[in-house]
């Protein structure tokens, strides 16, 4: 059992660097993978100069495609090939310049190649945004995939 | 009548522009506001290597990004400044590196001082995502803004 | 082109057919189904006490059901039968009682076996809900399965 | 502490009470109002005939009902009059003729009058749907309204 667990463990962090090494988008948009387990992610970045309009709010955008990182590294963690179908975000409070946002992302229900994964972005104590990811797998491994 | 009507226009394009200058997220992502008119605004982007992964296929965040961009532009076009609080969307084929992405939004409901506006990100003749946003009016007005 | 229109229209009469006399619960509620063709239903019902509270207003459940029905007819219209996998809804102007609400579904896009329609619930000119459903396709006809 | 805690107990009791007397809908369905507390509701339903098909699978609609009830206690819990703006439903499992349903309802955020409410709607130890509501407060008092 505790087997078992370090070994989900392993793949979960396993899928994580292969998926990384991949995603420039996350990357160029400065974010950091903080943790990742089976099921759950952590992501956080910091809002820059370029995410931001002229009163220096950040655009929803950047705040979304961060919390879509973290429900990626979460759905992808079980070693199967995951992609999103959708999700759906409601905005908390405005993120400003120089915010660091840290994404929390956990399983909700797994059903058959479906899931729901809920992500909360904050910001220190403020909840900033909560989203709600739809997954969909299409059923091939991650690692052994040609690159 | 007529003349409520370009008035209406010049408004939303007034709005636009105000709105645009101050756009850095947008301008960053080479997004080009093709066109906005009373409830409705089209806006473009072409897939570049900062927003693809190792497979070439587009993050979805940027194809949200663009579409909550096109949706900012619309329910901002009568005047009054209005933002997110929320939005659902579904992806339907995947973007690719290089695809000229064309984001059209529409006012589908304003009741108060919220409303419901859709938008449909395509890549030619094909459907990508299809976004639904809430949007939530703060009851002043954009052009007489201090800046 | 026109004979395969016919038939098209053909079969999702006999479609709505099949389902609406397995359907209880639409049956129970006072639904009527309007009209049905390729990729969109109408569906009407009256807000009856039993949908009420003390002030008179519909209970948002029973504006859903409507919806979710006109919903089911729509993606079933093609012969497959297909299943809701989630919807999203936004109550825009409460319903009373005596109220005559129709729910007007159409496709707004199919890919594979997973499908998106909207239905806009109005009453006379006023617009009640907007419901967005996500449809997933079993793959098996609706019409030779055992009753 | 304990004395607030223990009054906001009694409040959330005492709207639930005052709710519960108005609502036909949740009364007519055979809904019970199993538990109720600041921010939280628990509300059960048995599947009968009237809610399902020719196959005996319960229509999407009454769970969605279920559901929006248990959201209605939770966000009405704090006394103020509020209404569901909106929700997002995904289904996982069928519900059958003579399960016992449960919804559980919990609060994820609230700013200024606008909250975030998640339902889980389960029989047994299945899950059967996850709803996400959006609630908007009016700003007047449940208890002192006229009735």
């Amino acid at each position: 059992m505790v087997r078992a667990a370090a070994e989900a463990e392993r793949l979960a962090q396993a899928c994580a660097e292969r998926m990384w090494a991949d995603d420039h988008a996350s990357q160029v948009l400065g974010m950091k993978l903080d943790a990742v387990a089976p099921g759950t992610a952590r992501v956080s970045m910091t809002v820059c100069r370029e995410m931001v309009n002229g009163h220096g709010t950040c655009h929803g955008g950047f705040i979304s495609t961060l919390a879509d990182s973290a429900f990626a590294f979460a759905c992808n963690s079980h070693g199967t090939v995951t992609v999103a179908s959708g999700f759906d975000i409601t905005f908390l409070e405005p993120a400003e310049l120089g915010d660091v946002l840290v994404a929390e992302a956990r399983e909700v229900a797994l059903r058959g190649r479906s899931g729901i994964y809920d992500v909360t972005v904050r910001c220190g104590d403020t909840r900033i945004a909560e989203f709600r990811g739809r997954s969909r797998s299409l059923g091939r491994p991650i690692l052994e995939e040609a690159r």
